[in-house]
C-alpha cells in the first residue's frame, strides 16, 4: 500500500509498505478521511527525535478492513472514528485514570511516533473494540475526523480548567486547538470566554467558536486587558493553547487566586518552562496547573460524536484546504509551511 | 409599608409592617421586581409548619435604601440581585464549602422562612457585601430576578449532576426549575438533554431552553424511551426536578451505572424517599445520589448574572404572567392554582 | 480437578471438575489461601438467583499455573493476588471510571457469579496483565489474601466518604468490611471513628482496626449518641456496612448536611431502599448517597499490598478460623451459620 | 503593652504598644503560647517589602480577653487556638473555596503582614466567630499552638496531593512544615513516605512522624533513589516543603505521569520558578502542579484539634527550644539563625 512517511528528520515522501495485520484484538482501518495536525510537522522538524520511514498522521476516519480474532463490537464495513491516543486500557496508568499516560509518559500516543500513522491507505488500531467507535449516519467524515484529536484536545483544556458556571476563562492562541478549547469553554459553562489571538481571520473563528471578546496580543497588553474585562479579578481559568513560555507565563499572570492554568499547548523547546514567582503567589496563590493528553477511547469518541450529532459545535469550519491523498505531498507544504492563512488540511482517500 | 403575608396556614393577606432597619453588616433592599415561587404555595399549605404575619417571597431584585456601617461595597441607590439564600458565610458549613446548610440544615434560608420575605416595598439583607450583587447596566430587572432561585437552583441540578463532555441527561418535570437544569445541562456541556415533561407548554418551553428530545410521561415509559434514546446504557446524569417519590425512583433506573442521580427537587410529603434496590446495584452500582439547596451569595450571583449579560440564556420567556403588587392576591392565587397554564408570575413594584 | 461449588440453591458440595485453560490474555491460577465470604452465603442462598454447579469463592491468592499467550508480565511460578473484581478495563464503564461496572451493572463481578469462582485446585483469571499483582517477598499469602475483598471494599468506604482531615466518620456494622473500614477511615484521616456494633469480639476488633469510640445499638439511641460525640454537629461520613434498611436510614439520620453517607453494604432483599424524608433535608441537605463495588485491579492490588508491605494494618486478625480445602463443607457451615463468633475463615490449600 | 516587632528591614526589638481593641466582630486574645516561623526571618529579612514597627509572629494561642459586640460563640476566658490565617469569609475568593486568598492573593494572611502579629501581651482577631476555635480541656496549648501553622500547612501539602491509599509519595525537605507533610501524608493514606532530607536529627524526626525512606539529597541523587523505591513509576504525590526552584525541579521529575506536586514551600526568591520541560511530559504528562496557604478557619482548626485530641500525632517532638517571652531577642535568634540544630522555638507568656 501507498503510505506518507517522514523518511528522516527533515523529509518526507511517499512510499510503498506492506499492508498491516490485525493481532488477535486489533482493527485494520482503510482510511476516508485525514487531518494534518501541527504535531506531524513538529514530527518531521526532529520534536521527538529521529524516525525512519515512519508513517505520518494521528487523526482519521475509515472504513473497518479487517479485525482479529478476539475483537467483538466492530467487523469490516462498519464506518469508524479513531483517536489520536490509542490507550491500553489495562496498563496501571489508565487504571489510575490516565489512559493517555499507559505505557509510560504520553506512551497512548502511538500513530506516528512508535508505530506507522494513519496517512496510508491501511492503518492498524490495537484494542479496537475498546478505541474504536461507530460513526453515526448522520454525521459526516468531514466533521466526524475533527473529534480524533482538534476536539478532544481542545475540550479537555475546557474540563481540565474547572470553569464554574458564569466563570471567565481566557484561551490564549487560537489555532485549532485553542478555537477548540474556545468552543469547549462555552460548552462547559463558561460566562466569559477571552479568545486571545493577533490573526484577523483567527479571531473571526474565536468569534464563530464562542469567543465573547478579542485581545489582540499585538496591539494590546494581554494581563491588562484581561484584569479590564474581569472587573479587576483575573480568569477563573486561562488555557494555554500555543506552547510558548511566554504565553504560559501570562496564562500564570491572568489568572485569579484559586484559579486555575489549563495546559494543552506542546512545549516543544527549551530546557524550562518558567512559572513567574510572584504571579504566582510564591507558590501559595491557589493557582492550579494543570496538563494532558488529547483523550482518546470509544467512550470518549462517542460523546465527541454526539456533541456533533446534536449540532452543539461544528468543526468544520476550520477546513480551509482540502487536497487528495495523492497531493499529500503539497498538502504537506501548505500546512507545514502555514501558506494562505491555513487553519487545517483536510485529506481525502 | 406594605407587605404581603401568610397570616397562618392557608391563608394570606396585606398588612402594614414597619419599615426594616439595617444592622452593621446589612441592607435594607427596596424591591423593584419579585417572581412567586412553588416554596410559597408550600409554605402557605404549612409545609414548613405554622407561621404568623410572615412576609412570603425569596426572589428579588431592587434598589439598596439603606446600609449598615461596616457595609463597604454597597451604596444606597446601587441595583442589586439578592440571592434567594443569604448564608452566615463564617459559618462551620459555609467553611466546609455548603454555605446553603449554614447555622443548621437549610438554613442558608432565610426569607419567608426564618425572617421576613421580599414580598413587601422594603426588605431586609444580612451580610450585604457577602449577599448582593450590583445589576450590570444592560441587564434589565425583568431578567435579573431569575438569578435569585431559578437558575441558581436549577443549574446547580446540572453541575451537581457531574456531567461530561458530550454526555446524556434527563432532566425529570419542565416546571420553572426544571427548565433551568435544561437551560444547565446544556451549558454544563450535555450531547444529549431529554426532558420529561407532559404539558405541552412546557415541553415547548423545553425545547427552548435546550431539550433534544422530550418523553411525555404521560405517553411513554419513561425509562424504556430514556434505553432506547441511549443505546441501552442509560443517561449519565438524571436530574429530580419535582420531588416525587416515583420520578425520583425513575431517576435511579434510568441512570447507568457509574452516573449521578442529582436532585433539585423539594420532597414535601411521606416519611420516605424509597430508591429501587435492584436499579440501583443492591447498593453497589456507584449510582451516586446528590443533592444541594440553591446556592446564593455574591460571587453565584455575578456570575449568573455573567450568564444572562453574555446571552447565554434567556429565562425572562418563563414570565407567563405580569402583576403590580397591589394586584399580589390575584397574582398569588393564579400561582397557587396554576391557573391560566401559569409558569412563573413576575411582580413590579 | 477439586471444586467446592453450589449445586442448586441452598445446597452445597465438592465436585470433579476439568481444569480451566487460559484464553490469550488469560491465566490460570493454583490456589494457596482463600477466604470464605458473607456473600458466598447470599449466593447459595438464591440471592443473585439460581446456579448450578458453580464453584463458589472469590477471594484468593495463588500461583500462576498458567498463561495464555499475549500474557507479557506474569509467568507460571509468580506467587499473586487476584481482585475478587476482575474488570474489564477497556470496556466503556471503566473507561469512564468505573471498572466495577465494566459489561453492566456490577458487571466486574464475575467469580462464582457468571463463571466459577476461586474455590478449587485452580482458577481461571481474565486480562492477567491487567488484573493480577505479584506478592512481595515480605508479605505472607495469609495476609495478601485480605486484598482481594475485604480490605479493598472496606476503605473504599471510606475513599468514597470523602473524609477530611481530622473529621468524624461513623462506620454502620463492623462485620469483616466495616472493620476494614474503619481501617480505612483511619488511613484517610479521620479525627474521630465511631464503630457501631453489639457483638463485644467485633467491638475489640474495632476498637485494635481504629474505632476511637463504640457505640452499641443495642443499648443506645446510636443518633443520639453520634449527636453527643460531634457535638451536636453529625457526621462528616456516615460508612453503611450491613445492608440493611434502617441501618441506611441511620447513616442518613446522623450525617451532617454537607456531608455523605457511603454505602458498602449489599442490599439483598426488599423492594426499596428508604431515605428519610426529613433528615435527608427534603432532598435538599447536601448529603450525598455514594455507592460502589468493590475496586478491582493490578494498580489497587499493588497499592493495597504495600499498605501491608509497610504495616499500616494487619487485617489477619480477623481470621478466627482456619481449615485445609479438604474441610470446606465444614468451614462453611461454620460462615454460613456464624457458629463459633466466626469473623473470618480461611483456606489453605 | 509589650510586643516585640520588625523595626525596620534586618532588625527586631521591643516596644511598647497600645493594647489592641476589638470591632463589632473581632476578639483580643492574650497569647499563651506562640511559635516562631521561619516566615518571621523571611518577613525581617524583607521578604514581604519594608514595614515599620510591625509586631511579628503569626502562630499563638491564648485565652480570649475581650470581644466585640457581634460576637455569639466565645467570651472572654475562653482558651482558643487561632489560625495563622485569618480570612474574610465573605470575600468573593473564600465564596469560590480559597478563603486564605480573601481580599486578595494570599489576602487571608494577615498577621505581621497586614496588621499586628501575635508575639505581643494581647492580639487581635478578626471575626471572631469564624476564625478561632475553643481548645478541649485534654490539649495542652504547647501542643494546641502547632495547628495554626504547621500542622495546617503540612498536611494541606498531603490534602492538594490527592494521594491514593496505598500510594507513594515523596516529601521534599523535612522542615517543620515537610515534617507535618510528612505525617499528613501518613494520615491521608499513603503506603510509602520518603523523606528527604540531609540533617540527620530531621531525618530521626521525619521516621518518627512517618517516613518509611530516608533518602539523604546530599549523598544519594534523589531521582534515581525514587525510582528505585517506585519500581520504576514514580511516586503518586510529591510535595515540595522548602521553596527552591533545584528542589521544585526534582519534584516535578519524580512524580508520575497523572501524578501531583503538591507545593507548600515559599518562594523568596528568583524571577522565576523553573519546570523541567521534559521531564514535565512537554506539558502533556498529566502532572498537575497544586498550591495553597494554610487553611484557616474554626472548622480547621477544630478538626486540628481532633487529630491531637485521637493522639494521631504528636508534633510536640519538634520544640526543641523553649523561650518565656522575655527572652524573645535571644529566642529569634537562635531561630533566624538556625543555631543549636533548632527545629521550632516555643515562646511562653
Amino acid at each position: 500500500m501507498k503510505a506518507f512517511v517522514m523518511k528522516e528528520i527533515g523529509r518526507v515522501a511517499f512510499m510503498e509498505k506492506p499492508d498491516p495485520e490485525p493481532g488477535p484484538g486489533d482493527a485494520v482501518i482503510r482510511a476516508t478521511r485525514a487531518l494534518i495536525c501541527t504535531s506531524d510537522s513538529h514530527t518531521v522538524a526532529g520534536g521527538i527525535g529521529p524516525r525512519e520511514d515512519l508513517t505520518l498522521g494521528h487523526e482519521a476516519v475509515g472504513v473497518v478492513h479487517a479485525v482479529g480474532s478476539e475483537v467483538k463490537e466492530f467487523k469490516p464495513g462498519d464506518r469508524v472514528l479513531v483517536g489520536a491516543i490509542t490507550p491500553d486500557w489495562g496498563d496501571r496508568a489508565a487504571q489510575n485514570g490516565f489512559p493517555s499516560q499507559s505505557g509510560g509518559p504520553l506512551g497512548g500516543f502511538k500513530f506516528a511516533n512508535i508505530k506507522d500513522g494513519v496517512f496510508a491507505d491501511f492503518f492498524h488500531v490495537n484494542d479496537a473494540d475498546a478505541n474504536l467507535a461507530k460513526i453515526p449516519e448522520d454525521i459526516s467524515d468531514d466533521v466526524a475526523v475533527y473529534c480524533a484529536d482538534m476536539m478532544s484536545t481542545g475540550f479537555m483544556g475546557a474540563e481540565k480548567g474547572d470553569i464554574p458556571i458564569g466563570g471567565t476563562v481566557a484561551v490564549l492562541a487560537q489555532g485549532p486547538v485553542g478555537l477548540m478549547a474556545t468552543a469547549g469553554a462555552r460548552l462547559n459553562g463558561a460566562g466569559l470566554v477571552i479568545g486571545v489571538e493577533s490573526v484577523p481571520q483567527r479571531q473571526k473563528l474565536a468569534r464563530m467558536y464562542g469567543a465573547d471578546e478579542i485581545v489582540d496580543f499585538s496591539k494590546e497588553d494581554v494581563a491588562e486587558r484581561t484584569e479590564e474585562l474581569t472587573q479587576g479579578q483575573g480568569v477563573d481559568t486561562a488555557i494555554e493553547a500555543l506552547g510558548a513560555d511566554g504565553t504560559f507565563q501570562t496564562a500564570v499572570r491572568i489568572t485569579k487566586p484559586g484559579g486555575t492554568i489549563s495546559n494543552i499547548g506542546y512545549f516543544g523547546s527549551g530546557e524550562f518552562v518558567r512559572i513567574p514567582r510572584v504571579e504566582w503567589g510564591v507558590g501559595m496563590a491557589d493557582k492550579t496547573i494543570a496538563t494532558g493528553l488529547c483523550p482518546g477511547g470509544r467512550l470518549r469518541m462517542e460523546r465527541l460524536l454526539r456533541v456533533l450529532g446534536s449540532h452543539r459545535v461544528d468543526p468544520s469550519h476550520m477546513t480551509t484546504h482540502t487536497f487528495a491523498f495523492d497531493e499529500m505531498e503539497r498538502a504537506f507544504e501548505v500546512a507545514d509551511k502555514k501558506l494562505d492563512d491555513v487553519v487545517k488540511v483536510l485529506i481525502t482517500f
